[in-house]
């Protein structure tokens, strides 16, 4: 493993404010922050993003980021996974948010690695419940997009391109399997 | 949503270590923990756990749990992801920590959205790459179960119970999906 798994600086103890110090606790085989109050473990795991490859009339959704990273270059609506909600749930919110779009869920699509990232990134596939959709306050621009259209040199993530290429390989083949695969690191 | 985003209570900013409060931050819809000293956000999000259904001359390798929760009963190896490692990893590590076993990953088989405990949890196919394994420290035994003789009123977890019936049922059948479900939220 090329990152620690210490993430981000946490210099002070969430529970009681405590200065923390880096060690291995003693069940552990990894250094982690721990509290030198109240010996509170800051375990830091990766987190889950949801997105939904939605299409309608064989044409696919993307939106314009308006946020950074990646400001500017066109995603499948996706995001952080909230507590309380599942990967549905989550697909289907993203998807609201970003492109203010009603999207009736369809399986699971791709489970992709971001190592660098610290995030493991699920795509649904989707299909438009209405045929209305806007630009959400985190985007520019969302359109429709014809297979042969998709700006492929303007898409914002690694996973999305992994997503959208497994989508339509899949959608000419006729069949419907999750597709995993370890994004490369040498890009976002 | 029947759980707050909030998850586990967090009272001091671990960047700066001030007191947090509740609010709704200006572009969000939901309430989260924030720092009065620094305004950082302090997000939750639902952890990555994987495992691994590992097979041996037909046999499934199952774990006794020697710690908390549900110690006693019987699990398919599995465990947190740790940041700087794929799925793929976490699930030969989570293997070979709580079976001392060396497994020969096979393709993805299912993922469980557990939402009561803020997790998902993905589970692989394995093959045992020498036939041995021992208790490691967070296991009372290992031992590999015959499909007839897995015992399904001793399994730990609702989702370890989802993964081994998705590997039986598709290995019966001569076919290897993944298997998305969400879990019952009325055990563990």
């Amino acid at each position: 493993m090329s990152v620690t798994p210490l993430g981000t600086v946490l210099s002070h103890c969430p529970k009681c404010g405590s200065d923390t110090r880096v060690e291995v606790p003693a069940d552990d085989s990894m250094p982690r922050y721990v509290c030198t109050g109240c010996a509170t473990v800051l375990y830091e795991n990766p987190k889950p993003v949801v997105g939904c490859v939605t299409e309608h009339e064989g044409r696919i959704l993307l939106c314009k980021r308006a946020i950074k990273p990646q400001l500017g270059f066109w995603t499948v609506p996706a995001g952080f996974m909230e507590l309380g909600e599942n990967l549905g749930e989550a697909a289907l919110r993203e998807t609201r948010e970003e492109a203010c779009a009603e999207v009736t869920l369809g399986p699971m699509l791709a489970v992709v690695d971001v190592i660098q990232a610290g995030q493991v990134h699920v795509f649904f596939r989707g299909k438009l419940a209405t045929p209305e959709f806007a630009a959400g306050d985190e985007s520019l621009d969302v359109k429709l997009y014809e297979p042969g259209e998709i700006p492929w040199d303007e898409i914002a993530f690694s996973s999305g391109n992994i997503a959208l290429k497994q989508f339509l390989e899949q959608r000419k083949a006729g069949v419907e399997a999750v597709h995993y695969e370890v994004a490369p690191t040498n890009r976002l």
